[in-house]
């Protein structure tokens, strides 16, 4: 930790800022600037350390030196980690999950299996508990939803991954689906962060919407520190000013994710566009930055999906999409 | 709604879009403007209607005329809203809740209370389940901090409020304090506000930290869409691109949700800002511009503070905050 | 400056980043941390040296200690500069600048001088020359509209402001008009600060929409370094995701510009909030948070403006908002 | 445009309206809804009259269909632009123009076009006038640098690209340059886009940190309007609140841009993230979005620069992403 006098603190205030710190048994060196000192602090420096240390008189600023995150960074884990979600391995090749926003019928979710899986997709996704910002629109199918989802991808030899909103819902949640999502409205759910670090079921970490790539990176680490270490990353837009997209896709962030941590990223660019006719630029520009894979929204028919439809492809657009980005060998 | 067509959609495609309409029972008008046409469409409209219209050929927009909130606009009850919480009345008194971020020891939360009261705070605040960014950082002492706040509360006769993060414990919270708080990162967490819905306890929502004021609007709704119409809004700051602030307190927001909603509207200027210098300029310019109170952290020694040290008052600059606002008679 | 390793840097290479400092004449001491070392820098740092040395091998990060504002800073001058304009006092008196968004007409101006000074405003505003985002919109009347403002304000002894876009028009505004006033859009055109820095008229320097507080006392530095110390800040909002108001006032950028320089600083609420409802609790909510003045958007007509109308007051609602504010004697 | 009246406003209240817009020469339709009535308004509508209408009693909203730009739509002239600078044709074949920040040695410029033009680049770049954030920061050698940019540029036979802040520049500027660029911090300097509008040298347009697809769409308008049609656009990366990053990238804005006008797009990567590690990802990214080309900050020695170091390659790195790219036959 850095503390930074303020301009005009005596040597007599300077060291009474040592003397705290010493007490706390952290080591102290100071250096006397020309118009302000600093102090270098030395030992197990924690965030809410520097808080405090901004209290104390004289002190201008405190900055930790070093990273709060230790389980996900690629310091501590220099190779990629590959996340096994029944036969797809994530982070070693591309991978396209695809399917609809929300489990809707029985047929809707046999006929987008059969259409992804012969497009080349390599996993079912699908809501059966929808976050929805108004009470009053379609909530998701539930139970019932999760057992669609389920058969359709059994059905075509499709892992499956879906929603998570409530740290009750773990054990049906987990008992039905290969893989569990946190959506961005959920990132910094910490309970549920926390519940699904118990399980021992690969987790779909969606970036909240104005959360910053620490942030995100330290959601990881709540799932990680519960002895989960089957974490994936997905970006899928931020919020920011412009009204013509839905969100911003932060293709740093992806890039950053990478170099930052070991844990595979993909993107969501039906969510971070919000538009069908961005889907395709976006995808590509993901993978060109690095991404793992993407999840496609996938509908039989977008004008009447129940939700997101303006996001979602059919299956004509959903097959050329895929032939477009040629991601290797088609099943 | 309006039905924005493209240019150069020709009279056979606007019937068709209008046909569509027509078979839901909906009623069309169609104007045909210089460039491009239009079709009003009245009946009973939905914003999953306004999506799914978008994708039709030739559609250019599709724009819902009217508010997708209900119950907590001011169109369906004028006057404002006033909220009890034991002897306390949110949306009629001018309100001050006070306290520390975080219950740490009783004496603490004992000393925090008497010395509030003292300066003419109406409630006490402290939290038992702490959100943090971190896994590793202080998470809060639950039942036994419920237990110490409620102690607190009672002894000074102060009605108390804390936040709860996790649907399971809306039994617990609830038994202990006498206003249960939704927190910025929960804002959205629907199942949690779907659960304190069906509480018959107060509720104090904090704005979304990217949050527009539609969506905080409709959080309020989803609580008072199970039957609890006792909400108090509070804003705590938007996050921006301003690095000097932790947050941007949104001013203008208190003033449009005191103007669309009947809902009573504090601010947090503490969060807001993140910095002590400015809780009293923001706790000043909130109440000008028409929020109902301030919700103030305060600690008996903000150095030592366990969490969020930077942002809260000592007793000292409390009572002179007080002094300062000058909200009527204190205690 | 502290320049801090990369964790695995050796002594060796910790040296060879002292060396090259060492030759720039700068002192360097190394502390080695647990983790990382750092390395305090002494002498006169740039931005462009942190800047070069974050790019030396085995380099994390290079802080600048310091400021980078000088003359603005409050260090440099403790008490707060007071900006004489006519008669005048701004960062002495509370001061209201009212007048239209554009010159129209002669009788517009007349008139809405007579009724604004009646109200108690103490300068006059008005544009000649409109920066509009669309070229079709209307664009000013030019020197036209600056003879007329100018008559405006000696017929009722009010000082004018009035902004100017293009430093080939400073001599012509500067003859006509008693402030000069630098637009949001125009913080950063440095060309023109420079330009404004070279007369001796005050100026007033609007937060540019996206601009931090830094960078906005660094433009008033721009001015200042050029001789011109008759700087006033003036905040109108910063650009949020928030689509309900049109600009998010940052009230807390108000308090901090005051708390980290000893520049007058007024708000513009017309401007923040794009809605005529918002203007009376903006602007006592800036007054409460400390700001030396407002300026308020006035016109004879709002309905019929040739721009900003919805964000203008007419001469009743003005007189209201004076009388509601009661900012001491009036005229 | 359509107005929407606010809920309960009565027949006669829309007719007002109505009679108002008659009286300009409107169409008027009325369309009675269940909650509230809208008004279809057909002619030749602008931005003023809808600020206008949204005063008036009982207007809600009044909202514009249509867009505000002509010039630079698709639907104007429906195949892409090709703007030719020398003998490059930007919007045909993918483009890259590389070179320093900053123009600082006769030396340091030839040694770079050496290098660039190996490289397989297309044209160069360099900076005389330097908009600074600092007013003590180096601001360019101006005159000097622009003569050093240009016998550069002939020495290896590419087309200079240069960034002109002031429109008493542009004679200066034009003669020694070939393509004139707008950075972001003037993208609304509506002055110098007129001023570079009456030349007929090839512009290239950044997009403003703060600014909307549509503003930037409006910004080039602005250019075209005085007659120049040789608008190049350049996405460099908004101003949002990740800090990792010095800009996001938008990388839909450029899809986006594509889409609704016919001017080529270039990417500018080096600006857009501030950092080395994130050149290679986001220039393939934009590329794999549609970009019709990159600029790129290349440096002899980076970390000597007297600006942007942290983002400029040197020539070993500029050449690997060259070969990276693979854009084609390189000279």
């Amino acid at each position: 930790m850095i503390v930074v006098m303020a301009q005009g603190a005596t040597r007599f205030e300077i060291h009474e800022v040592c003397a705290k710190l010493v007490n706390l048994d952290f080591t102290c060196h100071v250096i006397e600037g020309v118009n302000q000192s600093v102090i270098g602090v030395i030992g197990n420096i924690t965030d809410d350390l520097c808080e405090q240390a901004e209290l104390w008189p004289k002190v201008e600023k405190a900055l930790r030196v070093g990273k709060p995150y230790k389980l996900v960074s690629r310091e501590c884990q220099p190779e990629g980690s590959v996340v096994k979600v029944g036969s797809v391995l994530i982070g070693k090749d591309k991978v396209v999950i695809a399917g609809p926003c929300a489990v809707e019928t029985e047929s809707q979710m046999l006929e987008t299996a059969e259409a992804v899986k012969k497009a080349g997709a390599n996993m079912l996704r699908g809501g059966a508990y929808k976050p929805r910002t108004s009470p009053y629109a379609f909530q998701g199918l539930k139970t019932k939803g999760l057992q669609i989802l389920n058969e359709a991808g059994k059905a075509y030899d499709l892992p499956v991954v879906t929603e998570i909103v409530d740290p009750r819902d773990v054990e049906v949640v987990a008992r039905y689906s290969d893989m569990l999502q946190i959506g961005a409205r959920n990132m910094q759910n910490f309970s549920l962060l926390q519940e699904v670090g118990h399980t021992r079921k690969p987790i779909l970490l969606k970036r909240g919407l104005s959360s910053t790539v620490q942030e995100w990176l330290m959601a990881a680490e709540y799932i990680m520190a519960e002895g989960n270490s089957q974490v994936v990353l997905c970006e899928r837009g931020i919020r920011t000013f412009e009204p013509w997209t839905r969100n911003t896709l932060d293709i740093s962030a992806i890039a950053l994710a990478k170099e930052t941590s070991h844990l595979p990223v993909l993107a969501d660019p039906s969510h971070a566009s919000g538009k069908r006719s961005l889907i395709k630029p976006l995808a590509k520009a993901a993978l060109a930055a690095g991404a793992d894979g993407l999840i496609i929204e996938v509908h039989p028919n977008p004008d009447e999906a129940l939700s997101d439809g303006p996001q979602s492809l059919n299956f004509e657009e959903f097959a050329s999409l895929m032939n477009h980005l040629n991601l290797g060998d088609k099943k």
